[in-house]
């Protein structure tokens, strides 16, 4: 058997993601089964379980992939120097979730493994753990914030920042549930809202 | 056979809907039977489906019901007079909410609903339905808290309406899924956050 390559190695595990990302975005988490993935990702039984073994560790890949977009964003924010306006970072986090909103794209995965996670203690870990990853890089970011006078100087960090955190997952559950609202009228109601 | 009081019809279909929504919050939408929900509910099987005819039913009957009180909570916030400020409707909307959130309770039903309606059309026209209402309740409040004095005169309510219901699915999703979070941070965030 020939030697295979790291890069190899990667990029078989991505189009199998990208395949089981399209097939339960399609049909959910339940009706899709292992073979439908395989079918989907053109691959050999033998090949794709050598890749993953279980339904769960494919969702748990997704997840832990499919929201490194939106993590780079903020991260990037956060690490600019001066920091931007909050309003800034939100219009380019919301930018990145608008980006990802396709009919069977990743945003709409991350809302089903909200539901989920909501029973599925196992999936909980999962999303609880890259959630509570954005909700400390939203943290981070309110701390810079009020250090640049963008906040009051008794603003607590870690209530701001779950609040900055739960405006954006407002976004995505209005744009995937009810849609009907743009981005730059989510950005004016913070505006509003905020310049009370 | 005797008739049956409307009393006793509604309270049948009460009791079902309870037993379908601690099924559901306990193994999910998908890992739960019709046989499940019937045993739960204690009902024979001609019994229960007098009721409900299928599993969508009754999903859509306890999406219905179980926003209920949060509805009641917004709609009555919006018929006070005068409007009280929005950070006193948030705590009482954010209390709803909390009361709402035990291990089998229809919160986490909700965020599992959520996930459904992304990827299934029919359950997404009922909770887009739901969500569109309570939004448009958030909107009259978005309007009248402006006309009060409470936001700019230029605010657009639409845009604040939105905004304030994020604010509130942003805090259901982090209890469910995150945890780590209370009420009286939340709220102080959304005050330093507004007071800038």
């Amino acid at each position: 058997m020939p030697r295979v390559s790291e890069a190899h190695l990667a990029a078989r595990r991505e189009q199998i993601i990208e395949a089981a990302t399209r097939c339960f975005a399609r049909n959910g988490f339940h009706q899709t089964s292992m073979q439908d993935v395989i079918r989907e990702a053109g691959l050999s039984v033998g090949a794709f379980y050598r890749y993953f073994s279980s339904k769960a560790e494919l969702i748990k890949a997704i997840a832990e992939e499919k929201v490194g977009s939106i993590l780079a964003t903020i991260d990037h924010l956060l690490l600019q120097e001066p920091v931007p306006p909050l309003l800034t970072v939100f219009a380019e986090v919301l930018a990145q979730v608008d980006a990802h909103l396709t009919e069977n794209g990743p945003v709409r995965i991350a809302v089903q493994a909200w539901g989920e996670a909501a029973h599925d203690p196992a999936l909980a870990e999962v999303v609880g753990g890259i959630y509570a990853r954005i909700r400390r890089s939203a943290v981070a970011l309110a701390a810079r914030a009020r250090d640049a006078g963008q906040l009051p100087p008794d603003a607590d960090p870690d209530a701001v920042g779950a609040v900055i955190f739960g405006l954006i997952q407002g976004y995505v559950l209005q744009r995937v549930l009810i849609g009907r609202l743009d981005r730059a009228t989510y950005l004016a109601g913070i505006e509003g809202f905020t310049s009370r």
